[in-house]
């Protein structure tokens, strides 16, 4: 068994090789490839794909994880090969012409999809969403699904999720959330946003977002930071991971949240357990837990009142002219702004989980046929007016606004608002453990939750899934009772609403 | 046979989609790979060297080869089976546990390298080039050769040259340069490079480079400057060609005559046929060729007082108070100071080929089992000595110098000298074809000048070897003469000597 363990293992770590190589060819094409460059690279990044998938069917690696599967392994030898069971198991079910038209069929529909948001004509995308969705399906009845088929798609990203358990979840995170926001909105009050909108050199906001960044642990003889169309992190090792942001000169905050954003990410990646780089249980746990490490960072400790305290006079001193007389209160408020708004991308943290209920309820109903491509503009305003009270004025700021499924990504959008909860709770959790965190926070440690981080959840790798993994570290399974409060007692103070 | 044909190039394109990713990988290694990301880069491209190899000696491509060769390929079908036949037939008749050895004696022999050449102690490296030096001798005999074992090594790089022709042409070159280099000892002028070694900011120094290479017409859609310990040319398409430099504040022109070096490469790789990109027809033909654009575009233009008539006063407006009262013929003769010196890379374009000369002469005698390993370091100071009138004061600046060895490159240098050659007779020819050619130069017309080349070389892609190439576009084979007489002519003029 040994022998054949050890074979397993050398064929898996080849096929991380080649993930590694992927990784970096799509990291370059999203920051430093030349214009020109997107014809050959897409040409190469598909032959590997195409290797990877020979290499995870091959049949002596089929032959393996079945003597494996006979044996009786252990610990992260049964973690290793569950998952690279689940992963060959899903390759071997889908032909590769399916595979092939599915690929194509997403390129395509990508292109026609950016010509429709640009000229916001829905039916001009809809045949292409139609095709992309009857082949997702069919690859969803392919690898098969218990109860609803939205869990097959589910699956791919959050591993073990299923839809009976995240509907309610998400149910009764909007029985809390919706009225939240109307509270907020009767109150009437308008924080100054305005002092975020001067002239801030880009070369000083990257200095001070470099600042946080040590700060907050990222270790950058292990990673990078780069500038691109949309802020990512990408790991190929946790010797190797890089962040990007994007700079824009008339806005303070929008890079610097997305450093804290990506480096959030970045921290669980350089976290994960090295001695196994290479296999499935050195890797991250699922979408949703490693969202909940972007956004404790970014929305927990980034846009808390105890972190300006610390860090608004050392912004100052980048930008002494542009916020001279601003005080924390008034920034903590403007950092922290909620209104309802159409653009996903850009909703604050109270609205934002609006936007990912309406896309999750679409889509589920949509890959269970209780709903047609031709209603969606119709059912998404809808949706928009009775969740947040505005009507998109056309499809672009509607329905086309999102790339996802474009290219093919429906069961994804469900991760964001798990990684809320997930966030929240072990938030919760970090403070009972240390009552005197956000103390230290408002004193500039950050070290102290990234070390608590580390040891909870990234040196854990892909030991637990999400729900063990959030019952081991909490006592308890997932809540929404953690994200609900957080934001109620948050917003209640700010929007005065008790 | 189409049908053959059309496998053939699908899975030889696929090669070529493979080393995309291994020259992505590498570039990001030398230019933005954080330092702790060499251990997983390392492993990742070492599975991909592995995947090349085996899909390069997959029994179905070698029948589909052996089918191909029955029939009577003509035009560009019969290159690509040609040189196709050549890299696997090199790969099938080297066993894998020699390629592994080789690769991991490679890698440890360079440390080891570095480690000798910090301390200036050959006998460190000694057993390491003795080992390395066998495991290659050990290659040549099993891939076979004509004549001398050095044609072996010498074919990996320019392929199709030979001993027999090189040698002679390489010592009618010492038999004119050793005078050449004694009369400007003799001349006893000294060039006054003061004017370069004053402080000359970085990002100036950056900005008239991107200038130059504009004027170049290097395509910056299809391209980028980066900056790396090593300046080099990496390409992995036309579309996608990347240089490097250094910048010293210190040091005006290295960091320039870098640029235009690696834009000479630069511009090659982007004038090759696109329409058969990744296939071997649509590659470079050898470094010698290659080498012959980075030193025309170097040397012959970059160091030509034609270049800075137009260029000083351009490079003036970047530096006006460093430069103020330098004159071109100072500036030119500056750019051009000849000396003796112990390093290879730092030597002017005269001496530089006698350094080659040295290492060509050597290691032709150790594959040859002429002179052994022990006898190097001597046998480097004599012939500097002989050569150049200097005995170095140490190994380091000695015989432990240059990496190729460390790393297995033995045959690689004499195309460093064969590209001077080349360029010679390129360029000679270009000024027959276009009398007004360096007139325009000086006026800042380098158009031209790429023009030409991209007719007459570059869209050949690699239909024509070497020898061919240089017949068809100069209507002789390759003479030392002019490039002996470019160099008499500039020297003579700048040193006085006539």
């Amino acid at each position: 068994m040994g022998q054949h363990y050890e074979e397993f293992i050398r064929r898996v770590k080849e096929l991380a090789d080649l993930g590694h190589a992927q990784g970096m060819l799509s990291w370059d094409q999203e920051t430093y490839m030349p214009p020109r460059g997107a014809g050959p690279r897409a040409r190469s990044l598909g032959t590997l794909a195409g290797i990877y998938h020979e290499r995870l069917t091959d049949p002596a690696l089929v032959a393996l994880v079945e003597k494996l599967r006979a044996g009786d392994l252990q610990g992260d030898a049964e973690v290793n090969l569950r998952y690279v069971e689940r992963d060959q198991r899903r390759a071997l079910k889908i032909p590769r012409e399916l595979v092939v038209e599915l690929s194509q069929t997403q390129s395509l529909a990508h292109e026609v999809w950016v010509e429709a948001r640009k000229k916001s004509d829905f039916p001009l995308f809809r045949p292409w969403l139609e095709k992309l969705l009857g082949l997702q399906q069919e690859v969803a009845h392919r690898v098969g699904f218990e109860g609803s088929i939205y869990n097959a798609f589910l699956d791919q990203f959050e591993p073990y999720a299923r839809i009976e358990t995240v509907a309610p979840l998400l149910e009764q995170l909007r029985l809390r959330l919706v009225p939240l926001v109307k509270g907020i909105a009767a109150a009437g009050l308008r924080p100054a946003v305005g002092i975020l909108d001067r002239e801030f050199p880009v070369d000083r906001q990257e200095a001070f977002g470099r600042r946080v960044l040590a700060d907050l642990g990222f270790d950058l003889e292990r990673g990078r930071l780069d500038v691109s169309v949309h802020p990512f992190c990408s790991s190929t090792s946790p010797e190797d991971v890089r962040l990007t942001t994007r700079y824009s000169a008339r806005q303070l905050t929008s890079a610097l949240f997305g450093i804290i954003h990506e480096a959030g990410h970045g921290l669980y990646e350089q976290g994960l357990p090295a001695d196994v780089e290479g296999t499935p249980v050195g890797g991250s746990v699922s979408l949703g837990i490693h969202e909940s490490q972007s956004r404790l960072w970014e929305n927990m400790i980034g846009r808390s009142r105890d972190f300006w305290e610390h860090y608004l006079p050392v912004l100052r001193e980048y930008f002494p002219d542009q916020l001279k007389g601003v005080e924390v209160d008034a920034f903590y408020a403007a950092v922290n702004q909620v209104a309802p708004s159409l653009i996903r991308v850009e909703a604050d943290e109270v609205t934002y989980n609006l936007h990912i209920l309406l896309r999750f309820e679409l889509e589920q109903a949509l890959v269970e046929e209780r709903v047609s491509v031709a209603e969606l503009p119709e059912l998404w305003d809808e949706k928009m007016v009775s969740y947040l009270g505005i009507r998109p004025p056309d499809a672009a700021k509607g329905v086309l606004q999102d790339t996802h499924w474009s290219i093919g990504l429906i069961g994804y959008f469900p991760t964001y608002s798990l990684g809320n909860l997930y966030a929240a709770q072990f938030f919760a959790q970090a403070q009972k453990e240390m009552p005197g965190l956000m103390a230290g926070v408002a004193q500039g440690d950050l070290l102290c939750l990234k070390g608590w981080l580390n040891r909870q959840v990234h040196t854990k790798g892909r030991r637990l899934n999400a729900g063990e993994l959030v019952q081991a570290v909490t006592g308890e399974g997932l809540q929404v009772e953690y994200f609900a409060e957080y934001l109620e007692e948050k917003y209640g103070e700010l929007y005065h609403l008790r």
